[in-house]
């Protein structure tokens, strides 16, 4: 792996901002500065940065001469498609005028590095254009609570990983209770491709899936799952492209990792049970996946470097391609999920959510260097804006389960919520919670953002 | 299934065209008329429309007055999207730029209708605006040798299906000589997500990839595949959009697919075999896919409308929500396709390709609607450009095998060629070319044109 950047003065503990809000923020504070898609009021999409409980616009930034020619040919990439010429209007479908941060993210790394170091200057307690940028109030500057977040890229691939053994080990022994991980997995960071098209930023509400459901006899029936679940999972965003053919060896592979959120991959159990052989999971995914909106970048992180947890005693090596010393070293990041359920009966006692696990990205078997290695091994082409999915992170305790299939043993033992409701599976009105957060001794703690979304009732009259 | 639209005066078999090429032209006569994205010489991409051995350039052909407003709309979604304003031109990554029918196809299938009916009337033999027509060569119309032809859509999805139990048994019995296809197989029209951005047009090389090699002793070995096949599938591109969390009624479900093509599903059969549990095949298949360049339009194919062969006695119906009387009764298409295989020896001596397989469209277990009404029956959205691979299309007869996976029984009674060469999988140099026709009595017969590709010699410096 190539030395990772320095930290520098963007990562000062001591920086505060001239955004109040953003100082003691716990999610984005000044040293965080994450990038994603924004809307404010009626206005159209475009690329903004998240301090505090506000959002900078990107190209207003920029064209407010804010920022100089680098920085501000990064922020102007992040502006949704303006209407053209007459000639050639027609071919711009929705989806192309909606902005989105994939030119951005085919930027070599040192353009969004140069856009950060200036927006942390400029955004500084001690900032010289301090006054001109506070004055930018619904310009440059919005309030985040009067904006809409939009997905950050168009995903035009999603990869689902299953870079935690935990997850595969603890699913498994379920099937396969004295072999429950597939001698292949301990070389292979088993992953699948998984739908880009049903990928939705948090918020979006999920409708509870109908499919073919397995039934003793062997005619599956055909309706609404009653097996839904929520899988937490990290969210990897690419940055630049390797040419068709071309693999990226794994000391270049974390390179590519432009980012980090959270991800929910939403599962309808049965469904996925049915179909799986010998293709894979589809239809029990393919419904609905959250991100949360906003990309922490590889230059936030890099103060929360570190290493996955020791592999335990005799487990195989990866095979060189995937073997790489300042991968073992710093592959990893110092990053915590949360996953937190609300349903319907909390919120009418006007109680919160309750938090049903929490894991540690160290307990991860794969780097994200190791999957991108892995990925483009037989020169498949990584573009930019393409998200991983880490798979479900679970560590080795019970109560560091990323899903229920593993929290209530494939729906045999319900939990049990503070208000005495149990859940084996989620129900209609549900909402699941992601949160992340990054903290190491001597740093500002920095957040992913959240990633939610409220089950719907199923539709069940359109099939009758 | 809603009606078909019924035949036109644009089907009818004595129908000639001004493009003398074009009369007798067996793939591209004047009833075919399929859509495609071509440069001419060293000019930008932009939609195009086959006629015999010529090329129509839609946005042309708009700007020069030849159509009326509908049909000019439709052909002016497929130019390019032009520079912009400097506002916003960094947004406009490469893969904007380059002109996609992804808008074509995301208008109602009557606006490419309309745009038939008029290109119909114009390329006629008794055309009314023929001189015009005819002296804008280098404008409006131009010579296919002369031009390089793209992918047709932006590939936002591609999904692989398997709707060939013919292919699933055979490739099954070899594993499961007792039970060859697993019982969800008769109910689930199986399919996996594929790579979307690995999707390349015919004429692109294929680079043999490396990957992990399964190896008796449980360590795999990383190296070139030495197990290189192709798969001989029908590209079924999607036309329109439902919503994301509802599904396409199967009835409504044909309608969806706007018009076929020819896809080469590349797959290295040995990291395949390691990989696939338990989340299916990716990197032995996500290395390269081939598609034909030429869209031909659901309603060329509309004289060519059947039923798939009947099922065996005893086989279990499709669930409600994937039956529909219409769709049993004309869901197929009377296509054949074939594969052909061109190698260094043969080409040296200066013979032409041989024909490997030949089969037939009616083999499908599943109509293309039973595959989208599957696929959407979860609420998952399909979008415009979306690709539908309808997985190896395997007959009844052991010469009817879409892939040497079958053809040599898993590599171990390799295929001999007329020049007495062996071929259990595909050697580097090798090029495998698929061609697909319709003919029925009383009609012309029209052609999906070709999907070619080489084999090139694995990379394997970089990985050591």
């Amino acid at each position: 792996m190539k030395s990772p950047d320095p930290l520098d003065a963007t990562h000062d503990a001591g920086l505060r901002s001239c955004i109040d809000s953003a100082n003691g923020h716990g999610e984005f504070p000044i040293q965080n500065l994450p990038l994603g898609v924004f809307s404010p009021g009626d206005g159209a999409a475009r690329g903004g940065v998240a301090i505090g409980d506000d959002i900078v616009d990107l190209p207003a930034l920029a064209a407010a001469g804010f920022l100089d020619a680098a920085a501000a040919h990064a922020a102007r990439s992040t502006a949704g498609l303006a209407p053209m010429s007459s000639q050639s209007a027609e071919a711009l479908t929705d989806e192309l005028r909606t902005a989105s941060l994939d030119a951005l993210l085919a930027l070599p790394s040192s353009a969004r590095a140069a856009l950060r170091a200036q927006l942390s200057r400029l955004l500084a307690y001690d900032s010289v254009r301090r006054t001109e940028l506070l004055a930018g109030r619904g310009r440059w500057l919005h309030s985040a609570r009067d904006c809409r977040l939009h997905r950050p890229t168009r995903v035009r691939n999603f990869t689902d990983c299953m870079a935690s053994l935990h997850h595969v080990a603890r699913a498994g022994r379920q099937l396969r209770p004295d072999n429950p991980v597939l001698p292949n997995l301990w070389y292979v960071p088993a992953a699948y491709h998984s739908r880009a098209s049903s990928v939705q930023v948090s918020g979006v509400d999920v409708r509870r899936p109908c499919g073919q459901i397995p039934v003793s006899g062997g005619v599956p029936r055909f309706g609404p799952t009653q097996a839904l679940d929520y899988e937490a999972e990290i969210a990897l965003w690419i940055g630049g492209e390797n040419p068709l053919g071309t693999p990226v060896p794994i000391a270049d592979a974390g390179a590519r990792i432009a980012g980090v959120g959270l991800l929910n991959d939403w599962s309808a159990r049965e469904i996925q049970r049915w179909e799986t052989q010998p293709l894979g999971p589809l239809l029990g995914k393919s419904f609905h996946t959250t991100v949360s909106p906003w990309i922490v970048t590889s230059q936030a992180l890099q103060p929360y470097r570190t290493s996955l947890a020791p592999r335990a005693e005799g487990e195989p090596l990866p095979l060189p391609h995937l073997f790489d010393e300042q991968d073992q070293r710093l592959g990893g990041w110092l990053i915590e999920i949360e996953a937190w359920l609300h349903t319907p009966a909390l919120r009418a006692a006007g109680r919160g959510p309750e938090r049903l696990a929490r894991a540690s990205f160290r307990d991860f078997h794969w780097t994200p260097a190791q999957l991108v290695a892995h990925l483009t091994s037989n020169g498949c082409n990584l573009l930019p804006g393409d998200l991983l999915g880490s798979g479900t992170l679970s560590g080795r305790e019970e109560r560091e389960a990323g899903c229920l299939l593993e929290l209530s043993q494939r729906g045999q033992q319900p939990l049990t919520l503070g208000n005495g409701e149990q859940r084996r599976w989620l129900q209609d009105g549900d909402e699941v919670i992601l949160r992340g957060h990054c903290e190491v001794e001597g740093r500002v703690r920095i957040g992913l953002g959240e990633c939610r979304a409220h089950v719907l009732p199923a539709l069940v009259a359109a099939h009758g």
